[in-house]
């Protein structure tokens, strides 16, 4: 056998991430970590396996006479002793190369690599680390101004926010940021509206390929929440944000780094829809842990595909969306506010990590991954939970009970923002995550379009829809906008109703790939409009579309039907529909079969509707 | 910290798997078999795993001292062992219980317990392994007979048929069955169509739950594929069939075993609809690899949750289909009739292992899963691959390479008739496997339909269709066995083309859950019927159906918009549709662009269409 033996630097949870993938292609590796019992070392059976600091050059060495290919599962390696490795191990690929980890290990540097390309990136400079190198970049920037170590700095340490350029807050700055002793660089602060990131994957042969964008949320800066796919969160913003950011990190990584695996690209969106680049990991990223379960190969599968020189795996989600919480260690030993676990099984010495491993085990579609870490601390990441299903609102509400565990164990008395409220279609509101979109040209056609929300609301209600006005003649461009945004805002079906003319559902249709549903309203039922054609009129209009752009009509002001042909186009993506469908077409005849037995019971003549 | 151990006696590949599982929830593991270096030992770092067999009882009362719970990776251990076990370890919980393993293991006795609370079986009987015993039960069960022993059978071994009841064929059969040392029994032969499996899984509580019913193959009597979900074949197939294969393996081990844990049931399908249990394994089982992957936790994941007491993780397929291929050994260790690997890396010392995982790593959604075993023999289970994908004829065209692979490698000259065949559109044929079903009452609608499946085929060629007729007049029950099978066979659009009276979309909206686009052909056009109505008269049928059933309605003729409407409800379960649909649009507008530019080249006095 002449398998290749992979070493990995670090051995906490992306090596033990890491290690799983390789296992599954009977890859071996051997892992250098200060412990026998290192996360990853823990999955791998193996005599290979260094015990010490991926800063020891000593150690670091040592493994590179052991493996074929060198890799990391963090920057902050001894770069020196890998161009050591270069130098006296020619044999040994390393991969991310040593002067693409030192290039990433100086945020300043990367910053001015990523400029020199034309990526774009918000203003930065150099930073001397006393008063009036602070005071000057503060001028230079504005504040609040953002101030880095450059080098070290990750989940926030090293950062640190200058709100005021007194004598008293820079001093304050210089203290918390090494006393000088470090290099500094200052920021522009990026009023951000969401964080977003991109792991995008290079094979040695140079094919590059990248998985979704999906939104970060943080917490004191460390990653609490990802939902992936990253959806538009209004009709305004630009359909092509997605794409956008998917371009914006894969040309940064064409361009600036070399060499096969993966990196992690975190970007800004800003309001006006501009995607800055806040920074690059060259190695699998928290961002990414979600494409275990959700992608068609994950992260770590596709960085040990690059790295070995095969052929990459798709990146293609295989759900229709997922959520991501990272499951960090709590300083609470004390009684939490929380009832004992459910089972007398505990996860790790940590209360809140074994009541959300708890939770996470009654909840469908979530995968807990703990990383078996010797120690809990407060704020260490001990694990983390991936959750699927087949639209954002199914993974919103199966992520709420963890976000409300975690609120209660916190003791905040509000909710995590980004729980799934109570289902807004109860108090007859839209759907923050719709997969139908119920439109209407004005407000009189929505005594005919009510029925299509009354009958989700009621017969399906997994199933989450929003009701809007778009007129086509008054609102021309907010129709452009409804129509380019849907698919990106994750709507699977559009609901049209329109009377007279009726061109809504049409030109929606001419600007969206989504399936159009259009319901012809009859307009003498409505105050004003009307020419007693029965909505003859706008059927023929919504019926008769040209050759390649069609609308799926129902019959005049039968908007019920529209939202049961809703229902059943969506099962092309959720098949338990079908069964849902079948008992609602059971029900329908269960009613008709207890009329036949009224009939009978009264006589047809006594027989009242 | 007070987590339980698991041990496993047996360390193959589900042991394997098991302890994969077992990771993700920081749950130890200690495993039982020969060797440091069985595959399941590999990827757990542990000092307490033991070296011994798993059928040695002292090496089994070792392991029990160890763990808080026992479970199997296969059947064939010392049942008396886990029964000392028992009695000297009464705080070491055994799942599956002695007594069911003991069931088990004896498939007679197995047979006669599912017989004893009414599951469907074949008939069987106990037999002398002996010429009047074997004679006596070809008399009575027919020939050909399946003898087979009671004990240590497995993938084939232990099994023989029978195919003539003289001296010679009987004296035979004995000497391949022990000679007389092992108690036989025998089977009635069982002519399925096919064989199906239901992985089915009960929490400690008694919480029941199954996956769903899939289609496996064998060869040489070890499973080679499995296709997930199972899919009826034909419109004339029970549509049932699917949910009463699940409802028979559920009530099988609700009724005749006991305790908590994974069960999987093998099943045979007949002509007539009828289906046979054929037999019952207490653990993890190959047909359910595929869950790894495919569902939204798996097999493994949840066999692990009912022995530790935890609540059950969802068995919903989270894909659309799923197929799974056995890698097995290869004594071929001449030159074989390939290609070199792609690359340097080699994964077994097996030339075929590693060739299907080098071409399964080109496939997009295929996951090889290889187990790390020390020597390859022929035949020897030594890795799967799982492909994952949108549709059946989407795993079945990614498998079709690892199916051809394997034809080459063993000089077949045929490829397996599981390969996906050319595509069937270029022929102008209908998919075996079709998302889209577009019918129509007559082949005289013909004409008005074929612009959808030309459409279909020129331009959106990665989507399976199927075209035929079904008359709601002169074939009723055939439209209701087209429309009643229609999910089961994975339809999810159906396209229907009527004039006239112009029934048969509404009629087969209201006998299936799936979207129906109705077609208003204009009957003028056809031969022998019409009105002058201009299809008017079909457009209204169509249109107008009652409240609760609807029908999708194109314009009329307009076939083309009825294909595009049907690709963009699809989409709503492959969302790269949509942008393939966006790419359609642009097409469109295109093409008026470039008349523009004619019309000012030429001038319009000058312009012709």
């Amino acid at each position: 056998m002449s398998s290749k033996v992979v070493g990995i630097l670090g051995g906490g949870q992306l090596g033990r991430m890491l290690a799983a993938s390789a296992s599954l292609l009977n890859i071996k590796v051997a892992v250098l970590d200060v412990g026998v019992d290192a996360p990853a070392k823990q999955i791998i059976a193996s005599s290979s396996h260094i015990d010490g600091s991926f800063r020891n050059k000593e150690k670091i060495l040592e493994i590179a006479s052991k493996v074929d290919i060198l890799t990391v599962e963090i920057e902050h390696v001894d770069v020196e002793a890998l161009e050591a490795v270069q130098k006296g191990h020619p044999n040994v690929a390393i991969h991310p190369s040593p002067s693409t980890i030192r290039l990433i290990q100086d945020k300043l540097s990367q910053k001015r690599l990523l400029a020199s390309f034309g990526c774009p990136l918000g203003s930065f400079q150099a930073v001397d680390a006393n008063q009036d190198g602070i005071a000057h970049a503060a001028k230079e920037l504005g504040l609040p101004l953002m101030l880095k170590s450059r080098t070290m700095a990750y989940d926030g340490r090293g950062n640190y926010v200058l709100r005021s350029a007194d004598l008293e807050s820079i001093t304050a700055a210089i203290d918390f940021l090494g006393h000088g002793s470090r290099k500094l660089y200052a920021e522009k602060w990026v009023p951000f509206v969401k964080e977003l990131a991109v792991m995008v994957v290079r094979g040695l042969d140079g094919t590059i390929s990248s998985y979704p964008a999906v939104e970060t949320i943080h917490r004191n800066n460390v990653c609490h929440l990802v939902w992936a796919p990253f959806r538009l969160s209004n009709i305004d913003q630009d359909p092509t944000l997605p794409t956008k950011a998917e371009h914006i990190a894969r040309e940064a990584i064409e361009k600036a780094f070399e060499g096969p695996g993966v990196f992690g690209v975190e970007m800004f969106l800003l309001n006006d829809g501009e995607i800055l680049i806040n920074e690059i990991a060259p190695r699998p990223h928290n961002s990414g842990h979600y494409t275990i379960e959700a992608c068609e190969s994950s992260q770590y599968d596709n960085h040990l595909r690059a790295i070995l020189g095969l052929p990459l795996g798709s990146t293609r989600m295989k759900v229709g969306a997922a959520g991501m919480l990272n499951i960090l260690g709590s300083s609470n030993s004390g009684p939490l506010k929380i009832s004992p676990s459910q089972s007398s099984l505990s996860f790790s010495d940590d209360l809140l990590v074994d009541k959300l491993t708890h939770v996470a085990l009654g909840i469908p579609g979530a995968s807990p991954h703990l990383y078996g870490k010797a120690q809990s601390r407060k704020g260490r990441k001990m694990g983390h939970i991936t959750i699927v299903g087949t639209s954002d609102a199914e993974v919103r509400e199966r992520m709420t009970p963890l976000l409300t565990c975690l609120a209660e164990v916190e003791g905040d008395t509000q909710n995590d923002p980004h729980s799934s409220s109570l289902n807004p279609h109860l108090l007859g509101y839209s759907h923050p995550h719709p997969l139908i979109s119920i439109i209407m040209g004005s407000d009189s056609d929505l005594p005919t379009l009510l029925p299509a929300a009354q009958i989700l609301a009621k017969h399906f209600p997994s199933i989450p829809f929003e009701v809007t006005l778009v007129s086509a003649h008054r609102t021309p461009l907010r129709l452009v906008n409804f129509a380019k945004s849907a698919a990106a805002r994750g709507v699977q079906v559009i609901i049209a109703g329109a009377g007279g003319a009726a061109h809504l559902p049409g030109m929606v249709a001419s600007l969206t790939g989504v399936p159009v549903v259009g319901v012809p309203v009859d307009s003498k039922s409505v105050s004003g409009g009307g020419g007693g054609l029965g909505g003859v009129d706008a059927m023929w209009s919504i019926l008769q579309m040209p050759r390649g752009i069609p609308v799926a009509t129902v019959a005049i002001n039968n908007s019920t039907n529209a939202a049961i042909l809703a229902v059943r186009i969506i099962s092309a993506g959720q098949p338990q529909l079908i069964t849902q469908m079948e008992d609602y077409l059971r029900r329908l005849g269960e009613e008709v079969k207890t009329k036949v037995d009224v009939m009978d019971d009264l006589g047809w003549a006594n027989y009242r509707k």
